[in-house]
């Protein structure tokens, strides 16, 4: 379905813009004044596990990037994506119908400090999350506030997501999620406190010789501990030449 | 001193060998047969801030390596080393003298666990370790159970090293430490729980494309949270040819 034919069947809105992911034949709606997709939600999808199986969540789905990739790249059967902003869970819901998968996604408008009470514990296989990142200040600012919502902790902090994601998931069910490192050492602990135990961790750094400016974390619930550090993922070669890695995992470069 | 004056001065012991550390004139007196210091110490050391002043505390000090080097990289005033293990604290002891640093660094034999009896409670300005990274078995190997004790928490756990660096450290005060990444999410979380907060973190790697093998922390004693993850510490260049940084450090090539 190209723009015109997504305009038409009234699942594109003026504002709106059809972005084409290159997997799968996957299209996404994004608003480009709204929050939009960024790296970390791609390299989120990327390290779970292909081989997953079962019934996935992603906790404040935004755009609903994350449901969408690991259809394509996963066999998960059922995957759901709990956003709290109506006009964002309005949009990724549209995206879903506008790719056909409403059988295998569904978006659901709720507050993930509810999720409890939206989704049966102990349901799910995987959880997903990439939270907002920063601390929430104390008054908002006024330009956007979706924007705002989606990066700052105004309305859960990285505490409810893990409570969420430690109430919803299996035993020996797999919490993926993307942060930034500052928040490290209080993700851990708050991980590690809800018996989500990272088993794996991945730094992500721009250049090879630069501080990692996002960390990816696998975690299992119940899991004993025993962290694998990876090697780091790099972004870019030299300034504006991505790595083989990152080409690969956009599909840009067979693996 | 060279090893044959160090011998008849009666401060080498026959199977006991002589190492130049190639800093500031210092050596070291190492048993080829028992636990000698690694490139782990050298890192941890390197990792202070060189600005480090007052007093200092090595807990489980071995060969008392990290006092020894700390001793030419920083102007800290006052360096003890605790070592349980009576050869080990000897052989230590014997470095100092060895060195004429008795006026500036104590060797003391002594147990973690009972160092708040050993030095008042909040009385250092910085505390460092590199402590057994191994959890103990259930027996002990029969060979050498000194090299046994060095490597393996039989006689000390990681909370018990903790605990005595948030004791002994003063408000602010730093605590350094290097570990085995795989224990990264239980020593995080020790760290937090006992108000050591983790401000600084370095990823050490064999090879760029290689999974870290160490990590150094910086901590400081009620510190707030928000942690520094830096850039990786690449230790060889190609097989057999150590990076810039790596040479820097041992001081084969200035900074």
């Amino acid at each position: 379905m190209n723009e015109a034919e997504a305009r038409r069947a009234g699942l594109l809105k003026d504002h709106e813009r059809l972005d084409d992911l290159q997997r799968g034949g996957l299209f996404i709606i994004q608003d480009p004044a709204s929050f939009c997709f960024g790296m970390d939600a791609v390299l989120l999808s990327a390290y779970v596990d292909p081989a997953s199986r079962g019934r996935a969540l992603d906790l404040g789905t935004g755009t609903g990037i994350i449901p969408l990739l690991l259809s394509d790249r996963t066999d998960l059967s059922f995957l759901a994506g709990l956003e709290i902003q109506p006009e964002s869970a309005g949009r990724a819901g549209r995206s879903v119908r506008l790719n056909g998968l409403e059988d295998r996604i569904r978006i659901i408008e709720g507050d993930i400090k509810e999720a409890d009470q939206i989704f049966p514990a102990a349901s799910f296989d995987v959880v997903t999350s990439n939270p907002p990142y920063m601390i929430g200040g104390h008054g908002l600012p006024g330009a956007r506030r979706d924007l705002y919502i989606a990066r700052h902790e105004a309305l859960c902090g990285f505490e409810d997501v893990a409570r969420a994601a430690a109430l919803l998931l299996k035993p020996s069910g797999h919490f993926y999620l993307v942060h930034r490192p500052f928040r490290l050492a209080e993700v851990i602990t708050t991980l590690c406190r809800l018996h989500l135990e990272p088993k794996r961790m991945r730094l992500v750094h721009p250049f090879a010789d630069r501080e990692p400016n996002m960390v990816l974390l696998d975690c299992v619930r119940g899991g004993r501990p025993r962290l694998q550090a990876e090697k780091p993922l790099i972004v870019y070669e030299e300034p504006g030449v991505y790595t083989r890695e990152i080409l690969e995992i956009y599909g840009m470069r067979k693996a």
